[in-house]
């Protein structure tokens, strides 16, 4: 099991095929081998073998796919770098992966000097744009045109073949090690459950960074698809995207579909080569998906649910559920069923199996589980326990097998002797009429422990009083959900580079100076 | 990557869905994965740990599928018998494997005595079938009712999950080592390639044994749908089988389609449930898969390539591509693509790769891949090679990437210094009315080194003569391919277990008292 295999099959197979477009630039299975294979040998060049760690902080585009099978072909190992990182936490996963090599684009040049600053083991950068090349960087067309193609010295099945950097913007992040079974897994998975075959078309608009794109990414090249490349994500440039490429799958966090239904150049029709559209990373309030199955109804949605822990995918929300009547209606709040090939099972305090539709945590087993976090052997004792990774996401399965997603454990509100779930009341907030986003969170409360807190962002133009949402959400759930205080906010929520809301944050100013972690 | 994770991820997804049906009597995967436990508990009890192999002798039962899960669930290794053998090559196997426990049933219990008689190693009988166990042997019911279930103890990755022997018949057979790696992968390959889903019904009507039935069967497993068993195949009682139980997919050798479509029970009808039809494990001549097209007009024919060195699959012919007209045909005679997953590439005498279109043998990389020949490094050597399996199958791959097998590189004939594949003119006199079956070989020539050789079964009651064969195939195929002599055959061709003609037995007796070797 070879993070390459994909790209040896499609090249093996159908090198004429074309397997990556970026504006007018279009290059074949064939190519991308040939240019990989020379890539490669650049690399090795540069010291390059096995396990060695290379990082990348760049935009999306056809090079950052060739970066990660070249970087495997050298059997090396990737580090890909979170766009919304500052230059410190940068550094810092550089630093923490001994990454001697970066490659970078004219995005990210203005903060490459603050990083170096820091990289302690930084040597060599590679700049992976187009146009002119910035002082002390090499060039990336260079390499490939002054290198002779290599042989493929990957690792396989537990190899190391990725360090991926999880949590961080405030904090440092853990890397995920991911070996060579993990990512081959995922593609082969999902090409199954994202229904992605050959002659279809799949779209990068969410960050190549993040493993939420890479489960589509590597199903495209599992199959000998085509992938198609958006730099980054604004709402006008994906619906620009669509019409220009016309993809037939595409994966976006539900920040990014509520923003392209919104947008005012929006319409169905420029959307229409979509079959499937799949949405994760984050939970996706119920009010935007019904609004979203309601708007897009020729498009079959896909839910993956995962962490970078599984790299990532954990279970599959299938497009034939996402319904609001009929016998498969019912399931649109669940994250899905477990993914082909992965085990799930929902655990207590103890990892026992906790009974069917009773509250525990989600724990995962399969052939897609990380190896370790990165030099930090306690904490992956604490989640990587006989080859189960205990995913920290609070759940219960129904009777079909559907996992419910509660909330993350360390997010559930604890008011009173009672677990309050926090997506529960957000999603009951958002489906009231003036509510954009809601978030909720437990904050000190000396009566309670804790009470439940909610921050509201209105809609544009909307207006709604504290009083009336907790009305609201008194006809919908029991009384000690309810919000004791509403917040109203302008701003946006913060957000993860993934898209996710950073509630610790939103949390941090109430606990100053009580005892809880706000982690 | 267990072989086991399929059976845990049904039991813990969906424990109340039907996993077995074999006449009146259903399980369901709680209870399967219950009863699995309890009789790996009595094969613990009994010495059964890692690496330890288990043999069977049994028709298709839902017990010989528990059985697999059972021996893996210890550790063990499955060893299961071809229905076809000897006695002599029973024990061989036996032997072989050292396997001291053996599990049979009523239709093979009048071949124990001699089995036993030369299997050295061979302890413990288990009696599989319903009805009186015979004497010295232990019931199967017993085993599980009075047995504890035990944790699963099964290896993983590159663990040994069983030895499937090949070849025999005439010679003793080879063991083939496969993983749970390859038994895994399998599973979950075939599951997107057969478009096998939670709530379908896969029909288990070739031999449980051999691993065609189980491609079908580990993809069932994989996404928790629904097996039914026949015990073995008859024309008339795979026909009730599918009025009976409705599978909606069946896996079948072309002989059994032949017979199926010939049966005078025979009917459309009788067949609609089925979606998805697998054929496999021999080539089907042309003739017949027309037949079958247009006779089953809206039953998707899915063909999968493999070998028992590959868990078996190594490419699939779509259902989309099985089409007389449109821009997808041209392929019918395709072994089709690449399975995903699976990297295949056709390699000249020296293991270079040819150039697209020209014939060579057919050269397979990926997880399914075997880890050796039991006992016998030096054919391990000679065919599995940097991780690659050489198959002995002679093909050409064209532009879109469709594999086209040619022949067994030892069946093709060297006639005149011209190859001429056999499969080739099979094909060709498959076609013509008077047909049934024929079978090509190369026979000594002074004159030619080979000469090519047909021999044919006419249809009942059809008459044609060797030259009007003859006759035939120059219409078709080039002079130095037409059969220079023609044999009239009435009883049917030499069978293997798994449903392939038997050439070498055909061969043999042209060839005794000269050089070339029959195999």
């Amino acid at each position: 099991m070879k993070a390459t295999q994909p790209l040896h099959r499609s090249a093996t197979t159908t090198p004429n095929v074309i397997a990556t477009i970026m504006g007018d630039r279009k290059r074949t299975w064939g190519e991308v081998r040939n240019r990989v294979a020379r890539l490669a040998g650049a690399l090795q060049k540069m010291g390059v073998g096995k396990g060695d760690r290379v990082g990348i902080l760049a935009l999306n585009s056809d090079r950052y796919l060739e970066f990660y099978f070249a970087v495997w072909w050298t059997g090396g190992a990737v580090v890909p770098m979170n766009l919304r990182w500052s230059p410190a936490e940068n550094a810092y996963s550089l630093n923490d992966s001994n990454a001697k090599i970066l490659f970078t684009d004219r995005a990210f040049t203005p903060a490459i000097p603050a990083i170096q600053a820091e990289a302690k083991d930084l040597e060599t950068l590679v700049f992976l744009d187009d146009g002119d090349v910035p002082e002390g960087m090499l060039a990336y067309e260079d390499l490939i045109a002054s290198n002779e193609p290599v042989a493929d010295a990957s690792g396989s099945g537990d190899d190391m073949a990725g360090i991926f950097y999880t949590g961080g913007t405030t904090g440092f992040p853990k890397g995920v090690v991911l070996p060579h079974r993990a990512i081959w897994f995922n593609g082969m998975a999902c090409s199954k459950l994202f229904h992605i075959e050959a002659g279809d078309k799949y779209l990068h608009i969410a960050p190549m960074f993040h493993l939420a794109d890479g489960a589509g990414s590597l199903a495209t090249s599992m199959v000998g698809a085509t992938h198609v490349f958006e730099p980054m994500f604004t709402p006008a440039g994906a619906i620009a995207a669509c019409e220009n490429y016309k993809p037939t799958h595409a994966l976006m966090v539900p920040t990014m579909i509520g923003m392209v239904l919104a947008d005012p150049s929006f319409s169905v029709d420029k959307l229409s080569s979509i079959k499937t559209l799949i949405y994760g990373a984050s939970p996706m309030p119920e009010g935007l998906l019904i609004q979203t199955l309601k708007t897009l109804p020729s498009i079959g949605l896909v839910q993956g649910y995962g962490q970078t822990e599984l790299a990532p995918i954990a279970s599959v929300m299938p497009a034939a559920y996402h319904v609001l009547e009929g016998d498969k209606s019912g399931k649109l709040r669940s994250a899905g069923l477990p993914a082909y090939g992965v085990t799930i099972r929902i655990a207590d305090e103890d990892g026992n199996d906790v009974p069917r539709g009773e509250v525990g945590e989600i724990v995962v087993s399969g052939p897609g589980t990380m190896t370790e976090y990165w030099n930090r052997p306690e904490e992956t004792a604490a989640v990587l326990k006989d080859g189960e990774v205990y995913t920290g996401d609070g759940a219960y399965m129904d009777e079909d097998g559907f996992v419910f997603i509660v909330d993350r454990l360390k997010d559930m509100i604890i008011t009173g002797g009672e677990n309050v779930f926090s997506a529960e009341v957000e999603n009951t907030l958002s489906n009231h009429p003036a509510v954009a986003g809601a978030v909720v969170i437990g904050i000190p409360s000396e009566k309670w422990g804790e009470a439940v807190h909610a921050i509201v962002i209105k809609k544009e133009g909307a207006e709604v009083t504290d009083q009336a949402l907790m009305d609201f959400c008194k006809e919908h759930i029991a009384n000690y959900k309810i919000p004791r205080s509403v917040e109203f906010r302008t701003e946006p929520f913060p957000l993860s580079g993934a898209g996710k809301i950073m509630k610790k944050d939103l949390r941090e100013p109430y606990w100053k100076g009580h005892g809880r972690g706000v982690a």
